[in-house]
């Protein structure tokens, strides 16, 4: 159905996408090649949220270069968008430059839009074809996919532990079990979320800043602390620099004082308390989702992990894996073992690859994979 | 220094002497191939112990064909023997043969050898190369270098866990927590060693054969038994078939009827007491290695297992991943946790792969890779 042509035309759309990967939240990772006559006329990624989308930069670079778009196919990694947004549809100015062939990787998950924009370019006698590399693109959109389907993030939790599954010596030391390679990675994953998040027992051992550091990045993600007796301490790092969003279980009675000093320092409080005392982590989820928050990187302890995992809000582990053993030391996650195996914890191995002297496996929740309802190819 | 030829031609011997992967134990695995005008004459691999050799049998191939050896190429991955064993050395039957030409992938470990051989091929005026594909060599025969260089055998210590590191339910319930792919792919393991070795605790809690079922070879490994108390049941699986090896800490005073009636059913019991009444591993590996052992497959818990860490009796860890977490179950070895990061047991990752939807992760101990002065290539 397709051509090699048609391959190496979109896997040029994809490198375009992944150039957004830190820059285009809340908006899909999209990239646009227009080609006339075996020729690349013209080049697109989406630019930051409120300005162009790739199809539009596409064009735009088709004319800056001299080209009329016209008769030309646009390879574009996701559906051409129908509706207004922060800007017009793309489907429209598709139209309007007259292309005569559109194909795209994946159909838009946005219920605003999936099909609707391709149905707009067929009904105005635009060839149409979907689903070339569309497990590339979903894989680089697996966030929005989520936010658009299920209404929250895809979660995304960060371990580092050594072969035997531990995370930290008993005294709670933990720096480094893995090595300097895997905690770069380990950044790069950090800058394309759309937020990290941790807990309060990783803010009272650790300090950390929870940024992004070891790769460059035009935006830091947004920062979130679980946090549910609002017990951060005033120098935390993590009240350093763009206020971070705090989630607790209760904001008022003795615990009004501490979510005042916060608010004053510009930090917004949400509490979503659970009936137990603790934050509703569902509900919290939705409100991220409600938020924008596409990807959601997690990097806690083996309590909130455990906690996470419990209350169905994880759908991968990032997991880095050390050559070498703890022995009783700390373990992965705080996790009741299941009354029988037909009970426990179902994952998806979604990739191992060695990192440095370490290994990253990738594993998602089975529940999350059918869920997501992703590409079969 | 290798031609692309002398490649293919050695790679066809380790082709060989994989063949005799189930079969040459205590011998090591070899093949030959004998090359002349480019046409190959003669092709062989090592027998079981007390018959031909690689070389011979390749000698005797090429005869066998019609072809004359004289002048010929000897494509062997082991240095030829210089010393006569239950067989004469095969360096002399190289040099009667009167091939000019000997590459091999790698010199003989055993020091008996080592060098002499191929000194003996060159004072015969036979031109010898060493060190073509040393490393898949080595890999084939690591039982027989460990034996050779260390006296004792290599330790694979064979086990399936979940990705959170846990192997069993608290109630000891473990079947099944990898598929079905991987416990087939373990049993290739069990083929391929000299011995199985199990603990009490194994043998109390699940009754296995411990003997290689799930792939078909013309020899049973040994199998091994670690009951420092001769606690056995006399209905044990293990003890039914060819006698197994018992090694215990005591067969005096109240265990001495014990140990008497296991041997009258044919069973070897051996004490090794550690002075503490339990087995002491380090001896036990020297006798193991006295009995021409070359590679041992251990598959015992958690508890033994951390024991032949902790006496620093393991060399390999054999890893079935699967894809699931068991939160608080079993760990992976009874092992203490170091007093600091630094004092952790060092490994280093030798492969990975997938087997069925589980991870198989090979991963040997730092400590051995550096005491048996592996290739470098």
């Amino acid at each position: 159905m397709f051509s090699d042509v048609d391959f190496a035309h979109m896997e040029r759309a994809l490198a375009l996408a992944v150039r957004g990967l830190y820059t285009t939240s809340p908006n899909p990772r999209v990239g646009c090649v227009l080609v006339n006559g075996g020729v690349v006329i013209g080049e697109g990624f989406t630019q930051p949220a409120g300005q162009d989308h790739a199809e539009i930069r596409a064009l735009k670079d088709a004319r800056a270069r001299g080209h009329d778009p016209r008769g030309s196919t646009a390879y574009v990694t996701l559906e051409p968008c129908s509706h207004f947004g922060r800007t017009p549809p793309c489907a429209n100015a598709l139209i309007e430059a007259k292309v005569s062939r559109v194909i795209a990787a994946m159909e838009d998950p946005n219920p605003q839009v999936s099909g609707r924009g391709l149905q707009k370019l067929r009904a105005a006698g635009i060839e149409v074809r979907c689903g070339l590399l569309e497990r590339e693109s979903y894989e680089l959109n697996i966030g929005f996919v989520s936010r658009m389907t299920r209404r929250r993030p895809w979660v995304r939790v960060k371990v580092a532990a050594s072969l035997d599954g531990r995370t930290a010596l008993p005294d709670g030391a933990s720096q480094w079990i893995t090595g300097e390679a895997a905690r770069a990675d380990g950044h790069t994953w950090r800058a394309r979320a759309c937020a990290i998040l941790t807990g309060i027992g990783t803010v009272l051992g650790d300090d950390p800043q929870m940024t992004v550091r070891a790769v460059e990045t035009p935006r830091q993600p947004l920062r979130i602390l679980v946090d549910r007796n609002l017990d951060v301490p005033a120098d935390a790092r993590l009240l350093e620099g763009p206020p971070p969003l705090v989630f607790c279980a209760r904001d008022d009675g003795e615990f009004a004082p501490r979510a005042a000093a916060l608010r004053e320092r510009g930090i917004e409080v949400v509490a979503v308390p659970n009936g137990e005392g603790k934050v509703d982590l569902t509900a919290m989820m939705l409100k991220l989702g409600e938020r924008a928050i596409n990807e959601l990187h997690v990097e806690a302890g083996h309590k909130l992990h455990g906690s996470l995992l419990r209350e169905g809000c994880v759908d991968e582990l990032l997991m880095y894996v050390a050559p070498s053993l703890l022995g009783h030391a700390m373990p992965m996650f705080n996790l009741a073992a299941p009354a029988s195996l037909d009970e426990r914890t179902r994952l998806v191995f979604h990739s191992v690859d060695r990192i440095g002297d370490d290994l990253r496996i990738i594993a998602r929740l089975a529940a999350s994979v059918s869920q997501q309802d992703s590409p079969k190819v």
